[in-house]
């Protein structure tokens, strides 16, 4: 449909506007689509409210084809301009555009079926279209990139937590049994994360003395590890981020004490981009060694 | 009502009471206010108690006309004694003033309405006089200002929030449907919201397996990314404090290391308010761009 | 009863094993009480259990007597080898060990009213006996005197909770109102103190559309705006534990960084307890300023 | 069965593979027993959901078998290769091995009561063998080594949760009574264990005006404390770390600011495991006082 090889120059000034932020035009761009995507969402919202759906219905459903044309011109548009182009397809933010548009066309192809349970699943899927506002999250970069450094913390924390579920999920089947809701592990595991994290709906509690005393116990004892837990992660957080402070050297003024995410040098507003971290080269081998111990 | 050009001789006497706090009359004026303002809130919930109001109605109504009076009398002389008069009236203590007398008078215009709800609404909104209190938190005031500091955090923070509970209550949405509580999207949002802030009411519950387990792994995967999440916050927070500690010098004998929020030296007991902060001048353009990646 | 001017010297004896830990003597007494009111705690409870109470209600009362006599005896002996009695009865520790034994003795006085709510309330005051325990928790020194030091600003945490939830239980009083169980305002701030603490029990909850909207975005706000308050304490308490490490200094080997809680030297072993803070001496007066900036 | 005095090469050999992880041969055995231990968990998950027992039984239990004769012959070969075979069997981890496979061979021996709750027990033990994962759990050694460091601290923070909800638990006994649901004293525990911890079941809650009245401040207060605590154990953690950070020296280069749990340096990748603490050496009885003081 779109020749891969016709002039470049409209491509690049499209691709400019389309994946820029810095010039006019692109900020115009990115603004029309931020409320674009916050009002197609609430629009979604209102159709899944039966009082609303049953009074605007029509109009509802008129403004859903307005917003799943104009997604699908910049989905092509994207794809048109995009550098390398299967990349941009098969990216995240690619698989989310193409979320937003394909569910309507599908549902076109069914129509017999408007009111199966499959179609309705799909019609929603577009909801999802509010991830395209994470391209729009640049401010929390820093949380993001902060977040991805303690990754590792973050996933040895659920293990630790599916290990304690696990294991208090099959005891408190054993103690209550199906008789009392605790119908099968799985559903127990459930009920034993529901109560770890606190969340505690209620649907299913302890109900026999043995199960309420194993129960009490088990959330005190996991509310102080967790307490613990936590303190012990925020440490190890503020640890680094105090020597990455002191480790970050401006290469123009020569000094240090830099915010973590800090791009320019805030004593002489070099660029820190290429700052080199305090620490001297290491060989391939050591560094796995010490990613393993991190 | 009250002219502008009277002998500024009492009003600036006035004004000295009223919003200074260093004049033993200001003082006095202060904590007659403050009980003023407790027992008028105490008086008002006591009304909303179906089983108080019948037997001690005309006792409260009375104390609330009381109230009332008080407090207007104080509004018109605070507008009288302002230096800038329409500056206090639309600032956010004019405004909680005039919502502390404004309902009752309303109320009296349309007496044959006594019953409607919106005549209840106006009459409750009294309770907003609690706000009074605001103004008499001036020791909170370390903690003001280090969540204005923190702000841009707390709206990353909440848009992180926002996005992981409008996913969530659409995939709960499509997962559960109708027939299980999750009526409309905004309501599934509701139970995300109470889901992953680990309210957890159990008003609304996944109740289908696949719906407690998708339920499960969110809440699993949600409460460890916000420890996390929370752990990075307070590691940021640790080391920009650490580093304003170490910024701040006095300008009297030059030692550094004092409390974010210190006034006055604790070495030689200087005032500090004009205490420079250990960092050299930037153009505007700069110190913009640093905003911008903080 | 006890005499004022007998023989000191068993009671400065009695006074070594009763309120001294130290000597062989006062260890084991320490053990024999500790041992004493778990037992009895335990017994009360099992007393309270509907069950056990009917079986082995004549076994359980004996017991009573038992405990009740033994510690009877050991409020006497604590007044009459106290060094100042009258400070001693008045003391935390002293209306603890009354509130122990007093209850029974009273019970004994209204026979007849063996049933009334008054007497089982009294009862069961005894209960308190658990707080005896206190008196053993010097390992919990450090948190305490950790705890003391922060009071300011859990008291500043409170304060801020305290108006956040009259502020969100009048509102939701007045947008739900007496039939969605919002009867009154102070029942409305019971659901506004279960809900922003994230307890969350569901006996009360917001069922309409704007309740739930209002109740989401308090809760979403509420939780964002206590996690970063959470973490503006943690990393003000951080940057005072470490302050402090750096200040004291071991008054015979003259290094510093030692523990907050640290009584003896970390390098050489010296007693710490009479260590400088490297802080110069200020006048009361500017010390009383800083305090009100704390 | 298995003589101890055979011919040592093949066991030698062999428990490289079992207990070792650095062989080719020994890490391909950890990868099969990780498979087996989560598939076989799965499976008595999958056993416990009545719908899919009913349909698939004799294919779930045929693999149980599979899954129990495999974990006995590891069983067998653990015992047999063990350097020291007693020290094995009643480690932790041969307790874990044991409880995998006896419940099934027990079973065997009373089939005749097939349905007693009390089989159903025996064979749900065997979930346990989730723990065995624990073996696995290497990557987590940072962590687990800074809980046994911060042990002191937990303890201290679970006593006095411990006695927090004893007093509230007695207290609301008192105040609600069996008539709202707090029928003895350890279900009011339990209440305040799941209140304070904010689980909030609502399965039992406070229905009095009074009740309500004391939970409300108790709630609060609970909170208050608990996040405070929270950040002082945090704040302190945190000193900890980053002392500990400053005293660890390499050995080779002299550089300190490695991180808590390094075992390379990360200057020059020498090994830290016999690195320095910067501490002078101090007798037995001051280190024993130390301890008395953390």
């Amino acid at each position: 449909m779109i020749a891969d090889t016709d002039d470049p120059r409209p491509r690049a000034r499209l691709r400019t506007i389309i994946f820029g932020t810095d010039t006019p035009a692109g900020r115009g761009f990115d603004i029309v689509l931020l409320v674009l995507i916050v009002t197609s969402v609430t629009n979604l919202m209102l159709v899944s409210v039966a009082a609303i759906e049953s009074r605007f219905g029509a109009l509802l459903d008129g403004l859903e084809w307005f917003f799943t044309l104009a997604f699908s011109i910049e989905y092509a548009a994207r794809i048109y301009a995009a550098r390398r182009r299967w990349a941009y397809i098969f990216s995240f933010y690619g698989l989310v555009d193409l979320i937003s548009i394909l569910p309507l066309y599908i549902g076109l192809l069914l129509p017999e079926a408007q009111y199966l349970v499959a179609v309705r699943t799909l019609r929603m899927m577009r909801i999802f279209r509010v991830l395209k506002l994470v391209r729009y999250a640049n401010d929390a970069g820093v949380m993001t990139r902060a977040l991805r450094h303690a990754q590792r913390k973050m996933q040895i924390f659920l293990g630790m937590l599916a290990l304690m579920v696990t294991v208090l999920g099959a005891l408190m089947y054993v103690v209550e049994g199906p008789a009392h809701g605790f119908t099968s592990i799985p559903r127990s595991i459930y009920w034993a994360i529901v109560t770890i994290t606190t969340v505690g709906y209620g649907d299913i509690s302890p109900s026999t003395p043995l199960g309420q005393a194993i129960a009490g116990i088990a959330i005190l004892s996991g509310y102080a590890i967790l307490a613990v837990t936590g303190g012990i992660i925020t440490a190890e957080l503020t640890s680094e981020i105090s020597a990455q402070r002191q480790n970050t050297i401006c290469p123009h003024c020569e000094r240090s004490g830099h915010e973590i995410d800090a791009e320019y040098c805030k004593f002489c507003g070099g660029d820190l981009s290429h700052a080199p971290e305090e620490e001297p080269a290491v060989d391939e081998h050591q560094a796995h060694a010490r990613d393993k111990l991190d």
